[in-house]
């Protein structure tokens, strides 16, 4: 019988990113996350479908958030608001897992495979507000001009959030990112 | 002796693509365009690589001939000018190839892993564009915001381009969808 391990999920996430960092992605093998968290691998693949899902789990979760948070937005708002607030939501998120965040991407930065991935995520969180917004009315090309825009703003912002150790706040940034992005849209 | 086969880059080109489009990509043969092409196997490799190489051989040269408008343009323009017009100055080369370009897409936008591909072909052209506005000496997170706002004004013309049969000036369908990235930015 299998056994209950609390807080099994976050204790192999933890050792993969370690081991990620530390070996380098492809060196790593499930055995030896499972070894160091203390469980098995048979435990790990009751989380993770393979090892490239310890980093990327989170997207999903994080598609619906945003997608919900333009659903409910107020029907007055601009569509570019709509989705700078989503994204300024998100910091209740980001912010507790600064130190993740940063081991994650330094571990996709790494690995040509992990950046395609994670290009592909990006690229189909644009295409999922996108839609959300037609849902709200807005037309094309505006909707997925909005949508693009802002995963740019998401990653500028994301990307300063964790290379400057003075940020820590990631909706301040999403905000400066947003008014970068309508001064370069304007000419400036 | 190899002879000379005159054309030969092109008729494989429009062979592959037509089978792309009939049989589906995965179930086309190298062997197949080649015959299709009068000609053989052995010239098809001398032209491509593989078989999406017949989809993607003008990424390269696309990318080389922005970023050198990109160097090229005045030291006055703002940059999301300096990428707008490097985008429309690409309309000579789309505009003669609007029904290649046309069934190019179908083929892609039929096949997850050639999405992929044209999705990471998109994402290195941002980066090629970006690299050139800061060696223009424009700042971070400007060039990156730049280059990613021209990619998202690149992709919603030539959607455009290619599916509304009435259009067909590339240039305007660039300056269009740059307005109305504008207009989105601004919160309209």
């Amino acid at each position: 019988m299998a056994r209950w391990e609390p807080n099994a999920h976050d204790r192999l996430q933890r050792a993969a990113l370690d081991l990620y960092g530390e070996r380098g992605f492809e060196q790593t093998t499930v055995a030896e996350i499972a070894k160091r968290a203390g469980l098995t691998e048979r435990t790990f693949f009751r989380y993770f479908a393979d090892k490239p899902e310890v980093l990327f789990s989170g997207a999903g979760a994080l598609q619906e958030f945003l997608v919900e948070h333009v659903a409910e937005a107020p029907d007055s708002a601009p569509p570019i608001e709509v989705v700078a607030s989503a994204l300024e939501a998100t910091a209740g998120y980001f912010n507790e897992r600064r130190e993740f965040s940063a081991q994650r991407q330094a571990v996709i930065d790494a690995n040509v495979d992990l950046r395609e991935r994670e290009l592909i995520k990006l690229a189909s969180l644009a295409s999922a507000i996108a839609e959300q917004l037609r849902r709200r009315g807005v037309g094309d090309p505006a909707a997925a001009l909005t949508a693009e825009a802002g995963i740019a703003v998401f990653k500028a912002a994301f990307e300063r959030w964790i290379s400057e150790p003075g940020q820590h706040d990631f909706a301040k940034l999403v905000r400066d990112a947003l008014d970068e992005l309508k001064a370069v849209a304007a000419g400036a």
